[in-house]
């Protein structure tokens, strides 16, 4: 077991953020609000899944929404204690401890802020080891753990307890209440044990995000962009250097969706690449051809500093990289390819993973 | 106390959807629904609202949606039992009885459901002694009593608990999981105590209903239309005769809004008929001038059976006589005429009480 402080949690912010790939919400805010909860009631545990009793109550925590709205509404984890705290109770159980659900800049902070505020340990595991748009895509829906009971919860006080009879329908309903209640809500789901953590969870997440940013952070002094190191560390592939030339963007049933196009430079000069996004960049071609598709971690670096861009901080001129990293094995079988593969987004193909694609290009 | 056995049921479906001013749903499709419950659970105990304990938790039960919708999704209310015994665990207190929120074909008859289902008695009391569409609407909320906690439920087994800071943020919330829940769903609200439901609730509105349908049930056998004798027995007013040539309509947020035209016939030859509703009849207008208005209720009924028309059962060629009923006291003041008056609803007049209105045309 570790203590997350202050650094700690600026690392982490960063670093998830870039295991977002484009999702999962701006690190700045993030950030901010998890500082906020442990200056205010003392840093939080870090402890691993195998430390979990098995039969121990454990809720994911998350927002729920437009990334690009969050910035808007910044939660400080209050309003979510008596929604969080009604779940236990209608489950019958203490809850034991938090985790988040995917990585990101928000979404791997809200559990931060909601374990400082409630008191609990936080698990260092979560259900996608990336960002997903919608709720049924996390490795638990894979093993059938039910997303419902479910806990809701906006910054104005209102809060929703849900009982679905499948996590489609926990997707649908949360989706509606979530824009309701203007596009952003806290929720707890995936209430489960420690056994079904320990199998169904992607482990050691925090602690890879933190890693990350710790070398994006140590890059800062010696003026080197670190995107080669971290495709190292992450055993992730450097696939093109461009400018953004476009970035096409709306909100869409409570998402952002939209399409960024870069203009090569340096080692993609004369080639052009094309990032489609729903909330998390999903398929990126490269000349018009695939270079990546989801599951696998498509993420758009800062050139200079390898700061990771959400996908709502896409601005015309900046200098990118495009990093890919393979996701977790859980994905890739068929029925993760099922809930989170292009076709359930709609792209007219199948997936292939990136270390093939990567050996296609030839690098 | 009464039991209400099935000759109850079916004469209180009437008359409340007379009750209900074109609203609160097909007292057949209610009926069915209240009777499947007694016949399997036995007949439900109908109590006066001075019977019930001042410290007893009274929580009034309805179907919320749009009722065009109801038709194709019956409810048995067996599917809201977990949802309401949810809602007595949060409440920390059994729940002592239930009660209609509305008057209304489906609204009059969910309560009686739910309290067969639940073992519970009805009350012979309810928040509008007619229906309105939205949850705010009711004589509870000019009483300062909060919607939430509030239970939802739909038919497949999906069910919700929802703590909000206002009652418009509870109509908010409510109407955008009733949509996604397919436009319809149980509800169980405004959760307060006896003391409270003697002070703000309107009380005998079952048995009213019950007097209403026993009349037109009875005239069925002497073959005269008994719109005379209802409009004596409740105080209204027997406004125009007519046949309707257009029903424009449409679902709009959950509700069904539109405009129904009458050409008339005997003592309205020569004139023309034009009822505004938004699931319930909202304005009148007699040759292009208000004849009625909201809180009022404005019924329009069969001219030869004097059975109520909801709004989804308007046909072209059907022949009404439109009966005006004076609405609650509670009604017709600043704070109540803030809630349902014409204004609220959109339409740029002043309410006029419907004594005042007839006076002026003369009858």
């Amino acid at each position: 077991m570790i203590m997350l402080d202050e650094q700690a949690i600026e690392d982490i912010a960063i670093g998830a953020a870039l295991l977002g790939s484009g999702g999962g919400g701006d690190p700045y805010v993030g950030k901010l609000m998890a500082l906020a909860s442990i200056r205010e009631c003392g840093p939080v545990p870090l402890i691993r899944a195998e430390e979990v009793p098995d039969e121990a109550l454990v809720v994911p925590s998350a927002m729920m929404g437009a990334p690009l709205v969050l910035i808007e509404k910044l939660p400080n984890g209050q309003e979510f204690e008596r929604a969080f705290r009604a779940l236990g109770k209608y489950m019958g159980q203490e809850v034991y401890a938090t985790m988040p659900l995917e990585a990101g800049g928000i979404n791997s902070m809200v559990p931060i802020a909601v374990a400082a505020r409630l008191g609990l340990p936080l698990i260092d595991s979560d259900g996608m080891g990336r960002a997903f748009p919608e709720l049924q895509m996390v490795t638990f829906h894979l093993h059938g753990i039910s997303a419902a009971p479910m806990a809701m919860a906006d910054e104005k006080g209102n809060h929703v307890l849900m009982d679905a009879i499948s996590n489609h329908w926990a997707e649908n309903i949360a989706r509606s209440v979530t824009v309701t209640m203007g596009a952003g809500a806290m929720i707890g789901l995936y209430a489960m044990t420690g056994a079904q953590l320990k199998q169904a969870g992607i482990h050691g997440i925090m602690s890879f995000s933190r890693k990350i940013g710790e070398i994006i952070r140590e890059s800062r002094k010696t003026e080197t962009s670190p995107t080669r190191k971290i495709a190292e560390f992450t055993g992730g592939y450097l696939l093109f250097q461009g400018k953004i030339t476009d970035v096409a963007r709306g909100m869409e049933g409570g998402f952002n969706r939209g399409v960024v196009r870069l203009e090569g430079i340096g080692n993609g000069k004369g080639s052009s690449l094309e990032v489609e996004f729903q909330n998390e960049n999903l398929l990126a071609r490269i000349d018009g051809e695939i270079a990546a598709s989801t599951p696998d971690l498509i993420c758009l670096l800062d050139l200079e500093t390898a700061e990771p861009f959400t996908t709502e901080s896409l601005r015309y001129g900046r200098r990118a990289e495009l990093l890919v990293l393979p996701c977790h094995e859980m994905w890739r079988t068929e029925q993760g390819l099922k809930v989170v593969g292009p076709r359930y987004f709609g792209y007219d193909c199948d997936y292939v993973p990136i270390e093939e694609l990567a050996k296609r290009r030839g690098r």
